[in-house]
């Protein structure tokens, strides 16, 4: 075994971009005024992301809370980037806290941020909103929904959003539920690798 | 808001790389037979990061099961890199992802892998271990050692050990402890930012 950079190393650098279409194709400059608009966009990346077949059928996206602007969106790369741990959600907070240059998007004298996701988060998921520093979350499908389809969302439990609700991070569920479901389902009926069976 | 790629566009490329010191002082040719061995290791690269400040006072690594091959070191890089999900689990399964070439560690035909973390992972973590295929997680420092210490460990149950347990991965807790704590507290000592309170 080599202990050297590069492909095949010890120590090989990880890099995390998007395909190219998410440039193209997400509208960067408009504004996202209210839970339907910001939910329809994360609906949009999970849909996209199975027609271009460039993960699974999972978005996210933050915004400044108040004012609606776009921070960074987020897909699944699990398969495409071999890295199992590149839900939508943890995409879409890494690309954020890149673009406003911290470790958390609740700082002080930031605006407050929030995510939308397509899907309740998984563990892992709900785990990283939590040192995000967002302040609310709202998501599309639900966990059943997503466990008809056989994906797996890990040990998330009533407490663990009781937990999150204790350190003010509020969470709505449910937001255009059949029309986020109906992206798993396209991906199924497709039959993408259900990579957490 | 420009939709372009590079600083400050909306599409930045994630890189995640070690600190220099992380190629030259982990012995990446050596075999590390048992749990002794591999916890040594996951707690001096917490208290290696402590020691050159390029990170949390974390330290985990990724081994093949059987042979004791090391496959992947992580630290804790979320306030030098400015990312909220690259605790030392997260940067382990990473690497260990990279270096294998897929996205779990836990494909047909591969060895089975294991996880040394000094600290029990947190929600986040927990998570991340049941999708990146590895079959054993080894930890040191306990939930109750991290807290000690103001570091919030997210929606972690017995519920969520369980659930592991249930889908085949193994958890062994309190392994070298003391000495595991004892970095955490080094840490503290030294009056770094507890970037999760």
């Amino acid at each position: 075994m080599s202990g050297g950079a590069g492909p095949g190393g010890a120590t090989p650098e990880i890099r995390i971009a998007y395909p190219s279409w998410v440039r193209t194709r997400v509208a960067w400059t408009d504004v996202y005024p209210g839970d339907d608009e910001r939910m329809q966009l994360a609906i949009a990346l999970a849909r996209w992301n199975v027609l271009e077949a460039t993960g699974g059928p999972f978005g996210a996206a933050v915004f400044e809370r108040a004012s609606g602007r776009l921070v960074a969106v987020g897909i699944n790369l699990v398969v495409p980037l071999g890295n199992s741990s590149l839900h939508a959600e943890m995409v879409a907070f890494m690309m954020a806290q890149a673009r406003v240059g911290s470790y958390t998007l609740g700082g002080k004298g930031m605006p407050e941020h929030e995510l939308a996701t397509s899907c309740e988060p998984c563990a892992m998921c709900l785990g990283a909103t939590l040192w995000s520093g967002v302040r609310r979350v709202i998501c599309g499908a639900t966990r059943d929904d997503a466990l008809g389809l056989e994906f797996d969302e890990g040990p998330v439990f009533d407490a663990s959003y009781a937990y999150l609700a204790e350190r003010g991070v509020e969470v709505e569920r449910g937001v255009r539920r059949a029309e986020a479901a109906e992206v798993l389902a396209l991906y199924r009926r497709r039959a993408g690798v259900i990579y957490n069976a």
